[in-house]
């Protein structure tokens, strides 16, 4: 990739986690940053010695020889890790050509179509971290919005599907679901995948820990069982149960999207297009032939409009079709948090009162995961179109799907430990009576993370309340609990800042 | 900005040269780290205790205490120079929220419109450091090629005009020129500004050190005579001599186009749009009244088509009638390097032949720079339109232009030590005898770089050969000096690999 040979340089390790970019560090008076003409930003290549492969990384200049002196090459852990050799290591550095899919980047923001090969090339580049953030973030934008027809988002889809391993149950059908994301609490998973597997359908679900959210399944799941689990155990437990909860990063599936997120997630970037790539390539990959896509609408959610949600559900579809996965979208009332507690020890409480027949379950859950799981069943040729309500509840209700999360916590391996909740709390009450009129689902997230959620299981809200409630002056709307000081101090702060409840007089 | 009270951590400088972006290191056991959920790549505001000013920066996360310690808040040079205040000092840090005008970027990448206060907003926090890079790259992809209206290049220019000082010469008519760069050997401002002054016209010249190139006006004009000054002893120079070639830099005229640049640069964006504003805003806060335009086009030029030199220009025109500066844009010839010499020393030697009209000296740079002048000239209302160019001639050939060039020099002070060509030099051969058809612009650039230039001012190419000129086989197409082993050796394997000019047998 360089085109000069360059003097030696020694690697060196240098503990900063640059987050999904590679970055070198050269000090200011090493002879080859002076003889190179390199600045700051410049894309370097290093080269080990030998016939090692090459890491590109990113210029940033030193000026304390305790971080990189002159003479070595320092490496971010990433960068480091990539290439896998110890420090000292003899390496070149020189100037990096920029990886030829960039052209195409270029023709992506001046407006052009892009073809399949495109973001092949593309996509490859990115996972093999030759991309900078700020040309991810040029290529981000120039896909966003307006910038890709609906044929791209597949190319997209099928490019980013390709770029990691891809799992094979050897089922005719193999089911999945997918909720766009938003709503606090809204953990159907550990419903809608006792209720289908109990009935016999494939279901191995892999889920995601939460990035920006308070609680994601994984992360839900690990209160009650192992959820890191090597391919050939989860292979085993699937035969056996017909469907697991587990996490879906022991997995390489579609890596480049885990690499785009890093950039999406600080832009808030979140472009149809990229959604829709994102979600149908991890399902290709994690092996899905029938998937169902929760898209919940309400003022706070993802999506805020009926015209927003339909776009999205046509590009779902129009995707969907083309890569072989049959497709259902539906749209759900995204108003308010689902359930009551946010936060992984309050949601599995909630989650395990719904499996068994709790009267004082939280019937908005209930009647959410038994919607979804229907259009899972009614996926079964066998089940007649509009029964599969009636058996969703039947397994619910007779403790079959209890039985099944019991077997599925078995096979994955129970939970010695038991989580219990923060030890500090308080509730926050309303300041005049009156009816609850909404409930703002980023708020709610916001003060359960703080909390401590989800890196702290037993961390988050508990909701007394939802929309439609009244309640007294001084009634108690949620509950906050934390594991630590500090944490509690935030969440507390905020919530007394802005509760998150609108209530009318 | 942020929501919540923060532990206090220490101050620590970071001696990491993040380049025009804010960089804080915090390390992954410190107490803040873990409890705010913070993720790499957050942006955290740091606030100083007391009622100081608080900075932005993007989050890095270190494991390495020798770097930051637990405890500690690391901060990159740039963002621990902005806060101004002694490591050690106790600081807060927490979830900084994006900068309000994030939320035009947005718009903008959704393809909306922005209005002026979009812009001002915009310039306004990048001025202030609250952009992380990937948000400039946002705003600059959303903002390239197809994006921008051409009433947004003018609010754009205005914001960026209005993000720094002003100068203000008392003068009615206060010319300058600016070439768009992309021809090695340009040198022409060293001509046209002593020529344009000799005849009594307010030209005061502030020029950039080459960012890409091998010499800026500013680089090449520090072989003759101090360029870092004062504005107040410009001030005096100018009212003397009536022009100066000075280094723009030390005014902070514009500001943000310097940001912007260190993010267009590594992402190769270069969009007329940002053209435009990015020279015109300069312009502005410089003080012109009147500026000529240079767009070489040329197959390796920056501009390769009529088109699209055409449709430069026109955008030229509209932003500069509505923000006051008379404007007047010329196409060149910009398909081979101007003069002879590539690189500060070589290209002074070309300047001072003309100024002294050797009979050996470069005709090509002498006829460009008396086209330009006399473009300028007639700026002047008492020069009959036509007559700029006999003007310009008369003055180059009398020895007024060598004059005034030797009191511009004087003036600014002139250089006691005299730079000498590179040590080391080797002349670059033809393969075989033929007509030169075609000499590289970028390649030439490159070699020169390679060898050194700007930063060794003696470093560069000397062309003895032109487009049309025919060679023997072995005979010197150019020369490459260097002062460096390492770089010689880097230059004279770039032109081994690719000599940069095209000989048709």
């Amino acid at each position: 990739m360089t085109e000069e040979i360059k003097t030696h340089l020694q690697l060196r390790r240098v503990a900063i986690d640059t987050y999904k970019e590679n970055v070198a560090y050269l000090h200011r008076d090493c002879l080859v940053y002076r003889s190179e003409g390199f600045q700051a930003l410049s894309k370097v290549e290093i080269q080990p010695a030998g016939d090692g492969v090459s890491v590109l990384a990113t210029l940033n200049v030193v000026e304390d020889a305790e971080i990189t002196a002159p003479g070595q090459i320092g490496l971010s852990l990433q960068a480091f890790e990539q290439l896998g050799l110890p420090e000292g290591t003899p390496a070149t550095v020189g100037h990096a050509k920029p990886p030829e899919s960039l052209h195409a980047v270029h023709r992506k923001i001046a407006g052009q179509r892009l073809d399949f090969e495109d973001y092949v090339d593309i996509t490859h580049d990115i996972v093999a971290n030759r991309y900078a953030k700020i040309e991810m973030a040029a290529f981000l934008v120039a896909c966003s919005e307006t910038g890709m027809e609906r044929e791209e988002v597949l190319y997209l889809t099928r490019a980013m599907a390709a770029s990691g391993e891809r799992l094979n149950w050897h089922e005719t059908l193999v089911a999945d679901k997918h909720c766009i994301g938003g709503i606090p609490g809204n953990r159907t998973s550990m419903l809608v995948v006792p209720i289908v597997a109990a009935h016999g359908m494939v279901i191995p679900k892999t889920s995601s820990r939460a990035i920006t959210s308070p609680a994601g399944t994984a992360d839900t799941m690990e209160v009650l069982a192992e959820v890191e689990l090597p391919l050939d155990r989860l292979d085993e437990i699937v035969r056996a149960e017909r469907g697991c909860l587990a996490w879906g990063g022991t997995a390489r599936l579609a890596p480049v999207d885990d690499i785009l997120i890093s950039v999406e997630r600080p832009l808030s970037i979140d472009s149809p297009g990229q959604l829709v790539a994102s979600i149908l390539a991890k399902k290709l990959a994690a092996g899905a032939t029938h998937l169902l896509v929760d898209i919940p609408m309400g003022p706070t959610a993802k999506v805020r409009s009926q015209a927003g949600a339909m776009r999205l559900r046509k590009l779902f579809e129009f995707v969907g079709d083309r890569v072989g996965l049959q497709i259902d979208v539906i749209i759900t009332d995204g108003h308010q948090p689902i359930g009551r507690g946010i936060g992984p020890v309050l949601e599995t409480r909630d989650v395990m009162q719904v499996l068994q027949n709790d009267p004082n379950q939280p019937r908005d859950l209930r009647e959410k995961a038994l919607q979804l799981a229907s259009r899972i069943l009614e996926f079964d040729p066998d089940v007649r179109g509009g029964q599969g309500y009636v058996l969703a509840r039947d397994i619910l209700d007779s403790g079959r799907a209890m039985d099944k999360m019991n077997a599925i916590i078995d096979a994955q391996g129970r939970n010695e430990h038991t989580y219990a909740l923060g030890r500090l709390s308080r509730t926050v009450n309303a300041g005049h009576a009156g009816r609850i009129n909404a409930i703002d689902n980023e708020r709610m997230a916001h003060i359960a993370r703080l909390a401590g959620a989800p890196m702290d299981k037993g961390a988050g809200v508990d909701l007394y309340k939802k929309v439609g409630d009244s309640v007294d002056k001084g009634e108690a709307l949620y509950a906050i609990y934390a594991e630590f000081d500090a944490d509690f101090g935030f969440a507390c702060d905020a919530a007394t800042a802005d509760s998150g409840f609108t209530l009318a007089p």
